[in-house]
């Protein structure tokens, strides 16, 4: 984008009324329409201003404190990088060895990092009915903290990942979306096929597919989920989509038929998950520290996986898309047959014709985590980024 | 506070003469006076400009190591945000898998990470005898290799906790004291109670209590130290707080009652910790690597700590103190009865009255670490506190 | 170095056609002469930079990646030191619970930290003939993700040690050779003696040894490798030092007897390392995971090791070299006898007499490190220098 693009495309942003600032991004669907538009096109416009070599450092210090309950690596350099690139210092809670047990204790912990802080990512979708309530609670933490007159600002909570949401990875795809199809609008009445696929492993968290369903629905598009028997998301999420699709002029549909959900899709998104109630039992074990049963567990789920191993994204599936050309997504690493796996979600040839399209599609992260920060930090996020760009002070130096 | 405020009290801390410019900051009984009102006027101003968005950024990069030889959260992040908001990079030196044995290794180490180094920041609290021994041998090595022209810089050590003090910890303390009383003058003649209370833990540092008692001392207060019998701190510092009050016209008491402390106290402390005999022991089996003496020692410990469940800060102890308002301090976590732990510290309803004030006492910290920083690598700390102030570059961007 | 200083060596640096400009910086023998000239000349202005208290800044934000695949202390805080001065975000990938197994999760893995990032610096040194292989993987797989589009700049890799070299370590060493000696051509026909020498442990890379004789022949320098049967390099980077002799006019010996090595050395650099037909046995063993035949393999090498205890850098050896003064060099840490153990390296007087030197030697590595990164990262860096010292930004802040 040259400078004259950056500047229409923040024009655009300014006609959004958001109410981000001093607030946190937790779940999309709690999001008003207009926040998660801002959000798209501020991460657009960092986008290129990273790349037109313009600093966008709006901060000269602070603390991005991330908080990661499970592993991560592409989300903790997208974190990291997005801290870095607005001039704050990345620091990571490592809670390997404290006890973050009760109520009060997190309301502490929350305050105690947070004296410098303009912002806490935090990842945790293991437990399932515990990541988005913990998150919460430290959202509470840090408001009451920032009215009690402790701490000095308000850091937002980003979720980098929660038992519910996915909404940096969701509102990549979907800027990845937009910038595929040329634009929000046109994502309209197309259809996106998000699908359960065969992998060896079990236990993947269910946030990507129940974020896509309950984002993409809000666009108009055409959704439809796809899954084997028995692989069911949480039943408050398919309500979300239902209800979003019917508002936004979209659809939702269900299926446990994968040949159905590719059949004509404008874009397809093959992805391995548990079920909830497999997460369900899951988490019991996990808090009765019942490694024995786990381990039966994890058996009698690769065994249920063995019976849908032709849930594979082949060459044959993708014939069934819209003039073959559907576009595939994929939040990676992707199980992949014969390079990281005997048998996985996706045909090698399938997926090494849009690696390059997955990999661009998880660039954007970067930029919507920092497009968070920056909403969530600044109340008129437009004249920041036009700030930024009136000044043209070099990324990196110029001659 | 306003500009003007922030003015003078930069003109205050001129006032002082300290010699900390190319020094450490390990004990505070080895400071004089004037190296303390410093850090406590350095650390308010910093604390006024991070409030007024006035940017603190004296470097433009360069490293400020940490070295947690112990679990560490509030201080981590301390460190860490004192770290930013001077311009460091920080940097954690993980010894985990290292062997730091011999002082010929404490010297290389401590010269191989301080080629680009200005502060380095240890926490050593575990092994009776050991931490401060370290810390100064670290000091030692720096100030050796700066001599020899190897290092290009000499950076400051600053203690994070080790066996004998907590001088951030302390120092936070004692600007939440002033503030709360409204000037250091007006400490002059308050009790502070310093009493051991009840944890269904053990092994928990003395470097608080110690602390506490050699520094308040210094500023003329009424320091009375209370627990249980066998519960000693080392004898020197006692000796410290003791020679501390003489000088400066306060009185150091020491008893074996809690209700005795409490009574009529304007401050109180109450905390627990293990004795330093049973430090002594445990340093020994630790060394030993005797892991079924140290169960049995636990147990012996955890046994004598429930005869003196009854020391905990309740509502009927507060009532003992000045009006029934002394200020309730604690250096976090506390454990607080009902809330973290069947029986504790301290009641709920104590805790919860002075929860924001604590965390209050909690948010200093960062600023006397930065304030430490500041003094230890400046000559003219006052005329750089005032150029920050002149240039009044904005520390998150305004427009 | 004063201002004019610095402006001469900058001066000199541009007299080099290099073509280190959006490439990597792997192997030393890799490297066209100017290339290497060109790094010891932006090390040795850097290092006067920040000794001048000139800000190097040439980013404002973005990210260092570094992936430690093995232990390290020295080079960890080299590579954070060099990305602080450079105004980069240091990040390192920790991949203890990731599998990077296959080519494809090697690229994927490579591309998803680098959408903001600058440099990735590795160390794996542990499995021989892979360390090298892996970090051309990393270069291949961020040359296409830039070459497709999807990453925003083209991040440079650096070798920090692998299987056949050490790069930042032997530029350091040459960097100090050049400084204790007044200039590069005064190396020409001087002796070093890069031997061996008896450590009570096994296992240490070959990366320091290969490093020393690939790079010194290429000065001039007249290069004895010593060492006792059986303790061989790989032959192919025998080959390499014999054909750099052969080039530059010095030469290259091959001898089993340490006094041979030391006989009128002007620089001697005794090292313990294990053979690399221990070190692919050892990789084997690794890789199907028998610790017990690794514990024999331990066992045996400890053995020969004590075969060879008398290869002690004694007074008795420094007497052999020219005028009984050879300049002594370790990479560090060096087992010192006597001091952090019963028999080692090098005898307690002499590594103290030159401990200061090494630790200079040590201290050249973060400014070799920045160096690669401008010179990789920029078309022109004797322009960017002096860019830098025409703006004289001071690092730390002014008066």
């Amino acid at each position: 984008m040259n400078n004259e693009q950056i500047r229409s495309v923040i024009e655009r942003l300014e006609t959004h009324k958001t109410d981000l600032y001093q607030k946190d991004f937790l779940l999309t669907w709690e999001q008003p329409i207009d926040n998660l538009h801002a959000v798209l096109l501020a991460a657009d416009v960092l986008e290129g201003l990273w790349e037109a070599n313009v600093s966008t450092r709006v901060f000269e210090g602070g603390l991005a404190v991330s908080n990661f309950r499970d592993k991560s690596t592409r989300t903790r350099f997208s974190f990291a990088g997005a801290a870095s690139m607005l001039g704050l210092s990345a620091a990571d809670l490592d809670e390997t060895k404290s006890q973050v047990a009760h109520g009060e204790t997190v309301r502490e912990t929350a305050n105690m990092i947070s004296f410098l802080t303009e912002v806490i990512g935090i990842r945790d979708d293991i437990f399932l009915g515990e990541g988005h309530k913990y998150q919460a609670q430290v959202a509470a933490a840090v408001e009451q903290g920032y009215r009690e007159g402790v701490l000095p600002q308000r850091p937002a909570v980003i979720n980098l990942q929660c038992d519910q949401d996915h909404p940096t990875q969701s509102m990549a795809d979907l800027l990845h979306l937009q910038k595929n199809f040329g634009s929000l609008e046109s994502l309209r009445g197309k259809k996106i096929a998000m699908t359960w696929a065969y992998s060896p492993s079990y236990g993947k968290p269910l946030s990507v597919p129940q974020g896509i369903i309950a984002l993409m629905t809000r666009f108009g598009m055409k959704v439809t989920l796809a899954h084997p028997q028995g692989y069911d998301l949480i039943p408050e999420i398919i309500d979300v989509a239902g209800r979003n699709a019917a508002e936004s002029g979209g659809s939702f549909e269900h299926t446990y038929d994968m040949a159905e959900a590719f059949r004509d899709a404008d874009v397809v998104y093959p992805k391995s998950w548990a079920s909830y109630q497999v997460m369900e039992e899951r988490t019991a074990l996990l808090h009765g520290g019942q490694s024995g049963k786990l381990d039966e567990l994890e058996k009698r789920c690769l065994a249920d996986n063995e019976r849908y191993r032709d849930w594979e994204c082949t060459e044959k599936f993708m014939e069934l898309t819209r003039s073959g050309k559907a576009l595939y997504m994929h939040c990676l690493p992707a199980d992949i047959t014969g390079v990281s796996c005997a048998a996985g979600e996706v045909a090698a040839t399938v997926f090494e014709r849009y690696r390059p399209a997955t990999y661009n599609e998880a660039k954007h992260k970067s930029f919507v985590i920092a497009a968070m920060i920056l909403l969530t930090r600044f109340a008129e996020p437009g004249r920041v980024l036009d700030k930024l760009l009136d000044q043209a002070q070099p990324r990196r130096l110029l001659l």
